[in-house]
C-alpha cells in the first residue's frame, strides 16, 4: 500500500487505518503494506501464477444509493477472485487501488476495507497493498488479484460436441438490483433479500472446482459469467474458435427471480443472458466424460452444447424457435 | 485483458487493438492477454514474487496538455517498475486498468500501449493483461506490477549511522514540468529538453541495482522518491524508527535544474525536496560497509546520515542553519 499522492496530510493515518482493518498476513507474506511493493514466497512448482485486474467506477458500475461501503469492498474482491476461480485457480492475495473524490472520506475506506477483508479471510486471501489518490471527481476502485494454478484452464479449449454448463442462477444479480432499485415503490421484500443478496454480495464459485477437477481433462474451458450468458457465451466461442447452441429452457432461474419479474412484468430470461456480475462460472465439459446432462459435476446444469464455428452462438427460445444469439451482454446501469 | 464492460459494440476491437500493440509474449507467460486472468510461469525459487500498483488520474497525476499518449503510457509503467527496482527486484509482467471517458478514444489507447510496450521490452517485461471501462469523467489508470526478488530490500531496515544516498539529480522531472508549463512564456527551450525528458520519460533505475548489491548487507533499506526527498526521507524513518540528517548542499542537482531555476527565480532546492516523480532510489548504507560519501555505490551520491529517532527529519540549508524537515512532498499539479 503506497500513500495518497497528494493529500500529504492525511497519508500517514490513512495507511494507518487501513492496516488497522486488515489482519497480519499469512506466512506466505514476505513483505506486506508500507512498502513500494509487498512480497510473497513463491509457491511451490508446479504451480502458476496468476493476476488480473478489475475495475469499478462509481456511475458505471456501482451506486452508493443501494450499496453501502463494505458491499462495495467485498464486490470489488469478489470481482478479481471470481476471475481466479474462473481459471480454475485459488486466490493468494489482493491489492486495491482507490480514487477518492474529496466528499468521500475515511468513513467509507473503513467500510470498504471491512467488507474486502472479511471475504479476504473467508477465502485465505491476503490484502498486500495497493495505492490511494485523490479523484477529481468519480470514485474509482481497481483491486488486482494474485493467485495460483496448477492447472489453469482458459476460455480457448472448448470442443465441438463438448456440453455447456453454467453454475448457480444467471440473472439473479440483475434481479437483485432491479428490486432494490424499486424496493420502495411496491411489496416485494418478501422475495428480494436472496436476489439483493446476490447483487450485493455475489461469492467467487472457488467451491464448485473440486468437482470440475474430479477427472482429469472434464473440464475443456472456463469463464465467469460477470458480463452476463451471452456476452460470455460468445468469449468461449471466439477463443476456442467453436460455436454454441443453447436452450433457453434448460437456463436454471432462481425461482424468487422468475416471481420478481412475473409480478413486475419482467422476463427473467433477459436477465440471464445479459444482466450479468453473478460471478457464476460457465464451462464446457468433455462429453466423452459426462455422459448425459445429469451427469454434470455437482452445482453445475448443462444448457447447451458446443458446435462448429460457422453456426455462430445460437438460442433455442422457450417457443422452440431458434435465433442467433447477439453478444450484447451486461451494460451497466447508469450507462445502459 | 478483460473486455470494456460497458460498451459491447467496442469491446472485441479494443482487445484487438491492444493485443497488435503488445509483442508475442515471453516463454514465462502461461496464459497472456484475453483471458479472466493470466498465468505466469513461477519463477524459480528462492524467489520472491513481488506486486504493486500504481495509479495515475488525469487532473492529478498528469495533463494531456503537456504529455502525449505514449509519454503517458511509458511514465504509468516506468511508475510501476520503480516501485519493483525499489524493493531490488525485477520486473515481470505489467496489468493496465484503463477506464476511458468517453472523448477520449481508441486513438488514445494505441499511443498509449505503444509507449508502454517499448518501456516493457526494454525491461524484458510482459503485459499480461488488465481491464478496460468506461469512465464517466477523468481519465483513470492503474497499473499493476508484478516482479521478483530473490532479497528484496524493503524501507524498514536503516540503522543509526548509516549513510543516506540518493541516485540521479532529484528534482529533474519538477523542473521538467515547470519547463513545460512555461515553454511559450520564455525562451527555455535550450535548457529544458533533458529535464522535460525527466518528466515525460522517466525510467525506472533498475541499472543502479548491481551496485548496490555488490557487496551483502550494503544497502539496508531503500525506497524511490516518486513523492520527493522529503516525504520519501519520511517514509525511511517511519518505517524504520529512525531520525535523519540531510546536507541540502550534498543533494545533487541537474545543471539545467540550476539554470533554468536562475533564469525564472525558482528554487531548484525546492524541486528537489517535494517535487516528486523522479524514480530515483533513495538508500540507506552500512557505513562499516561504506567507508567515506566518495565510496557510495556508483551511481548514488551520499547526502545525509541516519540518526535516532527522536531527533526527526532535519535538514541543514545551504547557508547551514538546520531546520525540521517536514513530511509535505509532491502535491500533484492541478490539486496543489
Amino acid at each position: 500500500m503506497k500513500p495518497p499522492n497528494d493529500k500529504k496530510s492525511d497519508e500517514f493515518s490513512r495507511i494507518a487505518l487501513i492496516q488497522s482493518k486488515l489482519a497480519p498476513t499469512s506466512p506466505r507474506v514476505s513483505i506486506g503494506i508500507g512498502d513500494d511493493a509487498a512480497a510473497l514466497n513463491t509457491p511451490a512448482p508446479p504451480n502458476r501464477i496468476l493476476a488480473c485486474t478489475d475495475m469499478m467506477v462509481e456511475g458505471v458500475h456501482f451506486d452508493r444509493n443501494y450499496s453501502q461501503p463494505s458491499d462495495i469492498g467485498h464486490k470489488a474482491l469478489a470481482r478479481a477472485l471470481s476471475d481466479l476461480a474462473a481459471m480454475n485457480g485459488r486466490g493468494l492475495a489482493a491489492l486495491f487501488s482507490i480514487a477518492l473524490p474529496s466528499q468521500i472520506g475515511d468513513d467509507f475506506l473503513e467500510g470498504f476495507y471491512e467488507g474486502a477483508q472479511a471475504l479476504a479471510r473467508s477465502h485465505d486471501v491476503d490484502i498486500i497493498g495497493g495505492d490511494l489518490s485523490s479523484s477529481p471527481s468519480s470514485l474509482f476502485i481497481d483491486v488486482t488479484g494474485i493467485g495460483q494454478a496448477t492447472h489453469p484452464i482458459s476460455r480457448s479449449g472448448a470442443k465441438i460436441g463438448d456440453w455447456l454448463a453454467v453454475s448457480g442462477f444467471p440473472g439473479s444479480s440483475a434481479a437483485g438490483l432491479f428490486a432494490l432499485k424499486n424496493r420502495s415503490t411496491r411489496n416485494i421484500q418478501a422475495i428480494s433479500d436472496s436476489l439483493a443478496k446476490a447483487h450485493l454480495r455475489p461469492l467467487p464459485r472457488f467451491d464448485l472446482l473440486p468437482a470440475l477437477n474430479s477427472t482429469q481433462g472434464l473440464c475443456t474451458s472456463l469463464i465467469d459469467i460477470s458480463d452476463g450468458l451471452a456476452s460470455e457465451t460468445h468469449h468461449l466461442a471466439k477463443n476456442s474458435d467453436v460455436g454454441f447452441e443453447i436452450d433457453a429452457r434448460s437456463i436454471p432461474l432462481h425461482p424468487d427471480a422468475v416471481a420478481l419479474a412475473a409480478l413486475m412484468g419482467e422476463d427473467p430470461l433477459h436477465w440471464a443472458l445479459s444482466g450479468g456480475e453473478d460471478f457464476e462460472l460457465l464451462a464446457t465439459l468433455d462429453s466423452t466424460k459426462v455422459a448425459t446432462p445429469a451427469d454434470a459435476p455437482k452445482g453445475f446444469t448443462v444448457i447447451g452444447r458446443v458446435v462448429p464455428q460457422a453456426q455462430g452462438v445460437t438460442l433455442i427460445r422457450p417457443d422452440g424457435s431458434r435465433q442467433a444469439l447477439p453478444p450484447l451482454g451486461h451494460r451497466h446501469f447508469t450507462t445502459g
